[in-house]
Parts: structure tokens; sequence; C-alpha cells
């Protein structure tokens, strides 16, 4: 699925990135992974594409034209790729894909606008549904108001993961409800507003709504998953990243949870440390071997790639449909990077 | 003006942040001046209203009901407190209206989060026109593209004025293309599209839009006079602010242009510092006071308050409109804050 909508996302974000007004805009094709730092096109440097490619497919999954969704899949991407550069100011991260971030190479105020502009550019694409694809004003206002809605509770999820930073009382119940805004209302809105643009059922809309919640877990637990056990080479971060940066990630709520009294205490210790380093990294990992994180998160993550699987079986589309959706959620699952 | 919409616009705004789910909303009423860094609520910190008074002005001026432009009135302060708040920590401002900014109170990833949390409330409150005011989804659209605009135009007028810090070499001519889109995008766009509610002329919205232009022009300079010569207990700003933060404000680039060949020199070293202080400060006051610097940027600023009344009146709107639009013109000429 990834593959198979690739181009023509490509195509349609570089058209919407295509001013030349002002250097910011190089700094948007850096950062969307199109060129280099001096404005030279490279290869290869982009992400996934999956939210883009969740809303193609929804829209061609309900019998759409996927040409009507492309201003939503567009829109998703880039509200994604600001979010992403506003997390990275935030986190201080210095790469993502094994390349500098935005604010590394161009400083903290030029990525933060930015960011802020590649919001705008989001926007206008949506709106672009009405010119483009021949949209009524109604489904605009519609498909508008669904990514707003999205965004506010993505942006609401990175407030509470900030709020988060260094405690050590997260239950799992405040983790999930952080992640389900943080990272699931982008992927929730990605399967709901694609399906939107290719019908009017509200069943149909409410079932590829829940099944991207269930998506949208699959997808941020494997990711903290790999914010622990990751190898550089393939995330391109260093390993234990997570506790460096003193994230609640699940594996840190499971092990505050269940370690020992001993471990807890050390856990305490370090999350209070203003700047965790390897060595806390390895005392971290030595208390989830003990508490059996790592099992945990992985089944967490497969139940709930099978609560996907089930919702969508729901929509009764088309064995190839169901195929598909299978396929890329066992990926979301297992990933590497 | 400024007085006449105070309630209703207070009113609104307060409905549109109502929201009690997280403590940012707490931020964000701190933000908006109407309640304390506990959440208690106080009175007289708020801003002057300009943006949503000339909004609702515009509508009501060529004959709309005022409670038509309210979401879009909403939507524009909102979208100004957003920039405030991102602008300050850009400028590493610690104080406006004469209290701590958002970020040196919960630092600057909150700060930073919650300025993006009001930009996605204030798309909300344009959404809102379909239901609150049963405008059709056409007008929605309409209105939503007109605000995206402006947006944009504000943003990258931002990245501008980051983009212009510490150099010497800014003309007059990309001095007001830069303040056109920073504060012009959006006062422009308060005119136009309080306006748009109100009319469908055509030619009535030109005029609007080019009078909110050179009101632009107006706010602005009177901005930059107040930046450099302002006093502390009207600003809530030290005198020199923008020599300290080294911004190219009109009348730095003035005395740029206009000092003799050791001024010149001067400023050149001076802009070259990393943080010029207070002696600085006297110094380049000297070269301004040599230039006639403070008379040339109070003397532009009237004349664009004269084009913007020759603008308005252009409108053929009642003799009352015209006074109202020049007694408010003639206030942001010669404001103390």
């Amino acid at each position: 699925m990834l593959v198979r909508y690739r181009d023509i996302i490509v195509t349609t974000l570089k058209k919407r990135l295509s001013q030349d007004f002002l250097p910011v805009y190089d700094m948007l094709r850096y950062c969307m992974g199109w060129s280099d730092k001096d404005g030279n096109p490279v290869d290869g440097a982009m992400g996934k594409s999956l939210r883009p490619s969740l809303c193609l497919f929804a829209c061609e999954a309900v019998g759409g034209q996927i040409r009507h969704a492309l201003p939503a899949a567009a829109s998703l991407e880039l509200i994604h790729n600001f979010s992403l550069i506003h997390d990275e100011i935030e986190d201080f991260d210095e790469t993502r894909h094994h390349r500098p971030t935005l604010w590394t190479l161009w400083g903290i105020n030029k990525a933060l606008v930015a960011g802020n502009v590649l919001r705008i550019v989001a926007d206008r694409s949506m709106e672009m549904m009405k010119i483009d694809e021949g949209k009524d004003a109604e489904r605009v206002v519609k498909g508008v108001e669904l990514l707003t809605e999205a965004c506010l509770e993505m942006i609401e999820g990175q407030y509470m993961d900030i709020s988060f930073e260094g405690r050590i009382d997260i239950t799992l119940d405040q983790y999930m409800a952080m992640i389900s805004r943080k990272t699931g209302a982008l992927i929730r809105c990605s399967l709901q507003l694609g399906a939107a643009m290719g019908t009017e059922n509200l069943a149909t809309l409410e079932t590829f709504r829940k099944t991207g919640t269930s998506l949208g877990f699959v997808f941020q637990i494997r990711d903290d998953i790999l914010g622990i056990w990751g190898e550089e080479k393939s995330t391109g971060k260093p390993v234990g990243i997570d506790i460096l940066r003193k994230k609640n990630s699940l594996p840190i709520v499971h092990a505050m949870d269940k370690a020992d009294k001993k471990g807890k205490e050390l856990l305490r210790e370090i999350y209070s440390l203003e700047h965790p380093g390897e060595q806390e990294v390895a005392a971290v990992l030595e208390i989830m071997e003990q508490a059996g994180t790592r099992d945990y998160a992985q089944k967490l993550a497969y139940e709930y790639e099978g609560k996907a699987l089930k919702l969508f079986s729901q929509t009764r589309l088309s064995d190839s449909h169901q195929l598909d959706f299978g396929v890329l959620a066992r990926f979301l699952a297992v990933r590497q990077y």
C-alpha cells in the first residue's frame, strides 16, 4: 500500500510546495526529503507516507476515486511534517531519517516558522478540493472540520506528552489517552477522511474511524519499542533514545509499574536526572529485561493489530482490500524503522 | 471603535476557550489576559482587540449584521495571539502588557504547543460560521480561504523579519515588503473579511483591502517608533528594545541609510555584537537624532494615515463611519502603547 500510492502522493506534495518566493520553501523541501540543505534535488530521503497512503486506500476501498482524496492526503502528510518539525525542536532531536533536522541547520526560530508555514500549506491543500476536484463546498467544509479536529487532538496529545516528561507516575490509561491523541488522531483521520471522500455512509465512516484508532495504537506502540530497542542503523536514532529524553513511552510506563522495589527506585532516580546518559540507558534496559517489558509491549501491539483487522472486516470490503489492510497492519506491528 | 465592540468580542472569545480538558487552556486564558497564571480571573490585562474591532466595524459599515462577522472576528484575534506567543519565543520577550510572557512561565515547549492550539481554535471559530450564523458553505469556504492566505502572508513576513535580524543592508522597499506581510496581512484581512461578511460587492471589498494595507503601515510604523522611543511605563518594554534585539525596524533602516560615514560604521559595529546593551542604545539614539529619523518615521505614519482615509472615503459610506474610521486611524498613528 505504501508503495502503490507513492508517486501520486509525491507529485501532489511537490505541487503544493513549488513556490519559490522565500528561502523558507527550500527548508520545507529539505524537510520533506526532496532536496539537500543547499536546495539540490535528492532521492530516497522521504518518510513512509503512511497517512496519505491510508487516506487514498480508504477512499478507493469504499469505491471512491483517489483523485478526490488527493488534496486531503497531501494535507495529512504536510500536517504530519509540521508536527515533526515542532516536535524536533521540543525534543532537541538532531536527526530524522539519518539527516540533520531543520532546527540544527537553520536555527530554532526559522524552523519554528517553517513548521507554521507547512501547517498553512496543508490548510490550502484542503481548500483546493474545491477547485481541483470540483467538490461542493459542503464536502470541503466537512473535510476541513474533520482535519481541524484531528489536528487539535494531535496537538493536545503533544501537550500531554510534554507534561508527562520526567514524571514517574503515568498510568497505562493516561498513556493510552495521550497516544490516542498525539499519534492516533491523524492516523484515525487518515482513514476516516479518505473514506469520507468516497462515501457518505455513516456506519462505514464510523468503522474506518474505529479501525484507525486501533491502527494508531499499533503504530505508536511499535514506535515506542523502537524508541528503546531500535537499532541506530534502521531508526537513525541511538538505542534508548526515549530514555535519554525521559519520555513516558509504553515500555517506561510498564517498567515503572512492574519493576521490583529496587528497580522502581532506580527508575525514579534516573528520571529525576537532568540528562540521563548511556549508563542509565543500560540500567533501564536491565530493569525492563527483568520485568518482561519488551514482550508485553509487542504483545499489546499484536493485540491492537488483531482489533484493527476485526474492525476492518466489518466494512465487508473486497478480499483484496482486506488483504492489503492486513499486510499493512502487520508491517506496522513489526517494522524496524 | 475599540471600546464599542469590546464586550461582544470578549464574550465570543471566552466561549471559544471555555474547554477545561487540559491545563493548556489555562495558559491560553492567561495569554488572552483573562486570568492570572494560577487560573484566577483578572481584569484589564487584555490587548487592544484591534483586529476583531476592525472586522466588526467593516461588516457593520457595509450594512451587514455584526453577528455574522463574529466568528471571523474571534478567529482574527486568536490568530494574532498565536503569532504573539511564537514571536515572544523567537525574540526571548519576557513581558507583554507588563505581564510575564507564556514561555517564561511555562517553558518554551509548552508555550510553543499552546500557540499551536490557539491557531486551531481560530480555525474552529471560522468553521462555526456555518452552525452559529447559518452561513452557507460557500461563504464559509470563502472566509476560510481569505484567512488562510492572510495567515500565510503573516508567517512569511515573520520569516523575512527573522532573516533580516543583524543585517545592515535592508532597504526601505524590503522593509515595507516585510511589514506589509508580517503586520499588514492580518489588519488588511480584518477589514476585508469583515466587509465580506456583509456584502458581495467586489469593488467595495477591494477598497477595504487596500485601505487595510495602508492602515497596517500606520500601525507598524508607529509600533517601530515605540520600539525605539516608547516609554517603558506605556509600552511595558525597555526604551530601545528593537535595538537590543537588532531588529531592522523602520528607524534602523532609515538611520543605516542616512547616517554619515562614522555613524554607519558605528551602526554596523553595534549590529555585529551578539548582545548590544544600554550604551549601544544611547549611541544609536544619537545617530538617529542626527539623521532626523524620528521625524521621518512619524511623517511616514501620517502619510499612510492620509492614504488610508482617502481610500476609505471611496467606499462612500456614511459620515459617521468615515468619522469613526478617521478617529481610529489617527489613534494608530499617535498611540503611546
